[in-house]
């Protein structure tokens, strides 16, 4: 950051990941606070700048210092904090304010990124490409245990870690998968999935978390809570059975779509292209929208010539403050269009 | 006709027409009875036989012979006759029916056409590329003139010439001119110009004459009454005064956007070119509104590599009857949209 070492490309957009058809990504989300300091929300400026101190340290000078960099968000521009949500490093929430806070992330794999004075002490997050809860889970398992080792976490005997929000007291764990779903929204049991989900006690939000909407058919599908599940039952309920279940689904109404309706299919896919490869004005919400046809139809061989790593990279690329970076000033919405559709043409060939 | 002479190019799709950019084709057409019959509504199976008779005798050994073919609308198929209605060679009513009926068209050129026993014993008809009243009228003269050398038309002298239809009283002349004003209506100013229209007694219809919406931006302007205003009265106001001024409108309209809103216009454009070459779908309104698009990114110099006489034709053959026709059986509307997709992307470079 700071110009000095740039962001490239995240480890999870790419295509060869385990059941990457349909699994964007796997994250697990650690809540973790030191022990001997109020809670964020109920912390003074000098509290959270004590707790930025420790987490510096814990975080630069222990176990995981050669593989992170730390950015203090006080000393990045908002446009680069903007870039750093649309990477799903930090929380738009995190992104906002001038109270002391900080990001560490991982390069140039930006698996890692640990929030620091977000509504925990700590966030620490690892995020995979396709299915990968297991992988996500050991490695994050790992960097908390070297955290612990430099200082004491905020515990208790009765409930476990102590978090901000009581949804998270307990192992302090949230799983997600960020899953891509045209299939099953096209053939409308879309609905249907997300009924079972809310059953299991699973939210379904959209591609940016809380309160985003599911726009392009991204998904994510994470556990409502923590409390009363060990880490290891939450996570193989997850990734062996109820992700694997929605996958099976989406693919058989891929395929069903493919053998049923494929005319259909196949016009929705290119019309996509089409539009990305001529429009010269794209909305963000648009864009995804296509980039979403255009994936489903690269994971049914519909559409030759065209890489699903282009497709992953252009899912961020065509974000407003990744848009922005890319043209190196800031730009109205009505400048982002433009901007936008001239990204799409330079990858797509318009 | 019948396998024999196949219609070719009609002379009006030709885009080096007078005014071509907004004026599509201009359109006279006469209403003439034979003395001594009734008019077609009033007349029996015999009655309609004679007439047919007589006009054959007129048209096919008089002064026209060289240059027209008859066709018996009872000896061709449905199929065929609707192709002569998208070509606007006869009306929607004329193809209807088993009743004693034709047409005499002349070939290749598709500007002269006579509906036999439709409304009136005789419909004229003279069809001319671009804005040439003056032209159509000097050429349906001088085949008015021919018929009325073999038969008595009814006429009196109180009223002129009678007809079926008491608007068409008089001189039975009506001057109509396909109009193309995309740029009329992304400007808002559409009404406008049809509220002067329908203020000076002109009629402004869609692609297809009465009842038929304007799908694409095209418009048929048309005089409502001939009864009180001498032929030439009425061709100079339309030809020198009215017509003109709609394409000076139309043409700021276009101007104004190019200098105003360009880019929106570009990607109106460009999105029209790129559903035409990707859709594997095409609805019949879908398809003649991107060829509207398309139509005028040429006029404006914004789309390149694609020839105005193809969209022209492109405006034909994505019609139903033409569409099956090419393809040489009968298709059901889901199998259309297929097969006009893809001579669209044919003829684009899809």
């Amino acid at each position: 950051m700071n110009g000095a070492r740039p962001l490239t490309g995240a480890e999870w957009l790419r295509p060869d990941s385990p059941e990457g058809d349909v699994v964007l990504s796997s994250r697990i989300r650690l809540a973790r606070n030191f022990a001997g300091f109020p809670f964020v929300g109920r912390a003074k400026r000098e509290d959270r700048r004590q707790i930025l101190q420790i987490a510096r340290r814990d975080i630069m000078q222990g176990g995981l210092a050669a593989e992170v960099m730390w950015v203090d968000l006080n000393e990045v521009s908002p446009l680069e904090r903007s870039v750093l949500v649309e990477r799903h490093l930090i929380s738009k929430q995190h992104a906002k304010g001038d109270e002391p806070r900080a990001v560490a992330i991982s390069t140039p794999d930006e698996r890692l990124s640990i929030m620091v004075n977000e509504e925990d002490h700590l966030r620490i997050q690892v995020i995979r490409g396709g299915l990968d809860l297991s992988g996500a889970f050991k490695q994050i398992d790992e960097i908390d245990d070297k955290i612990e080792a430099m200082s004491d976490y905020a515990f208790s005997t009765r409930f476990g870690y102590l978090t901000a929000c009581p949804t998270n007291v307990g192992t302090g764990i949230r799983v997600s998968v960020m899953l891509h779903l045209p299939g099953l929204k096209l053939s409308g049991e879309l609905e249907k999935v997300k009924r079972a989900a809310s059953g299991m006690s699973l939210a379904v939000r959209g591609f940016y978390g809380e309160g985003s909407e599911a726009v392009g058919d991204f998904f994510q599908l994470s556990n409502q809570t923590t409390l009363g599940k060990s880490e290891r039952d939450l996570l193989i309920e997850f990734e062996q059975q109820i992700v694997p279940k929605v996958v099976e689904y989406e693919r058989l109404a891929r395929r069903s779509l493919v053998e049923k309706r494929r005319v259909i299919l196949e016009d929705r896919v290119q019309r996509a292209l089409g539009t990305l490869r001529h429009a010269r004005l794209l909305k963000s919400e648009e864009a995804l929208e296509m980039l979403s046809f255009l994936r489903l139809g690269i994971t049914l061989g519909i559409v030759e010539g065209v890489e699903l790593s282009t497709v992953n990279n252009l899912i961020l690329l065509t974000q407003p403050a990744h848009l922005q970076r890319l043209a190196k000033h800031d730009m109205e919405q009505s400048e982002r269009r433009i901007e936008r559709a001239t990204v799409v043409r330079k990858y797509l060939g318009g």
